[in-house]
């Protein structure tokens, strides 16, 4: 059970996300945080002392829940199917939001890698253990796969993290689904055997 | 030759596009482009009448320039040596900064497309005519790439532009270019014969 004090940190963790998904971490006050939140300035800054803690607690916090959701996602009875249900996972997640706000770790890449070095080193953490994951996969039918003769597991990994970014991106951009299943049957094209 | 005028314009455009590139359009302040210009209040807003004004021109300005660049690298016997050599033009350019800043309409589009309609519509337009481009390039070769046969060229061309989109992101957050060097060889092997 969570205490009081546990409860408001996580209300904070919630509505910071969804602002800083929306609108980006620079152009997000806390005064908006403290508006949508309805904490008072003095307990957000017990639990946060600054707008770059809560910056960092949320990407923790969200870095800890899509690994869990990803790594659940990743089933199947072979390599291509789990990562191409992981990337179905990532599609019913953006649905869900309606492609408005995308993804937060692409976002803070973009808008944050070269200023903080506390928020890159979280968003390199975050898309070097996603890589790595879909490489371990991939490394186990590795030669089956039509493009593995030639391209090697981590070039593969590093190209599936990367057509899902661009692909949520572009989903982003029109607002509709398209450009990201697009992008999931070009993994599938580039993956499968 | 350049009026006096058209070169404070210009150099108003070059620098505010390399602080907007940088540090994002929400974190950069009028004052410090007056700062990193040398350029009088008054002279800015002669040009420009707004910081929304401002960021407008300067998205219009790479796009012109892109889409420069991007035509005259098309070159090649074929679409897929032609689409890969705009795709090394794009690294070209991305190396010549270090990969500090990376895509200005990828990070426009993270950081505005759900705020502002007018920055929207620039990315739009610049994502719709890359994807075409390369469409049209496919399309002439259509049927002969091995995932020509169940991909469509729309498919792959949205793929095509997602996986550079995602591949500068990756090399922008590790200041390296192993991650889009990667997504390079991924899109050679999607669109190969």
């Amino acid at each position: 059970m969570q205490t009081k004090g546990q409860e408001t940190r996580n209300h904070i963790l919630k509505e910071s996300r969804r602002l800083f998904t929306l609108q980006g971490f620079h152009n997000t006050s806390i005064s908006e945080i403290i508006a949508a939140t309805g904490v008072k300035k003095g307990n957000l800054y017990y639990h946060f002392p600054s707008k770059e803690e809560l910056g960092l607690a949320v990407l923790l916090d969200v870095q800890h829940e899509f690994f869990d959701i990803l790594e659940h996602s990743m089933v199947g009875d072979n390599a291509v199917e789990r990562i191409l249900h992981s990337c179905n996972s990532i599609m019913v997640l953006m649905e869900e939001t309606d492609f408005v706000g995308g993804c937060l770790f692409g976002n803070t890449a973009l808008e944050m890698t070269d200023l903080s070095s506390r928020f890159g080193k979280v968003v390199r953490e975050v898309f070097s253990h996603w890589i790595q994951l879909i490489e371990q996969e991939l490394r186990q039918d590795v030669g089956s796969n039509g493009n593995g003769k030639t391209l090697s597991p981590e070039t593969l990994a590093i190209a599936v993290v990367a057509i899902l970014e661009g692909g949520i991106m572009l989903s982003r951009v029109y607002q509709d689904k398209k450009s990201l299943e697009a992008c999931i049957r070009a993994i599938e094209g580039l993956i499968r055997i």
